[in-house]
């Protein structure tokens, strides 16, 4: 069976899933710039370590890699801006 | 400056911070089996793409991508079935 798969295909619709199912809280985030049900420290340990898989991917020269945690690190780095701009420098309702 | 990063420590560092930034959601959700916050769609999603991060990770023998998502597979497909059952079997309150 192993030897029908093509591994690059495998890997983008891995990236493809992994991304998709990340994007609808990211989408609803970005629209309503509500952070308050996120968590600080858990999305900057999140946004950080697809920083480290996208240097990891570019090491690699793996494009599978490289591609997802792009994608993933732009849209995590601009949710967690918000969380911070809300946390630190919005007063409170 | 990159010569002197392993990539392979990199890309543990990397698997270390994704996977912590899971752990916590995925203790709560293990401990008080309430999994009214979570969508089936995009859980079902992202424990697929998981799953095939886990085979692109064995076809490339590439240790870091298979220890990283064999834990979060785990983690994800125990979520996942209590989501499962909250929604289908479970009458509820």
């Amino acid at each position: 069976m192993f030897e029908i798969i093509n591994p690059e295909i495998l890997g983008y619709v891995a990236a493809t899933l992994t991304t998709a199912s990340f994007l609808p809280q990211a989408i609803l985030t970005i629209r309503t710039r509500d952070t308050d049900g996120l968590s600080l420290s858990m999305y900057s340990t999140f946004t950080l370590g697809v920083f480290c898989w996208l240097f990891y991917g570019i090491f690699l020269s793996n494009n599978v890699i490289i591609f997802a945690n792009a994608i993933t690190l732009f849209l995590a780095t601009l949710i967690l801006s918000f969380k911070i701009y809300n946390s630190f420098f919005k007063r409170k309702k």
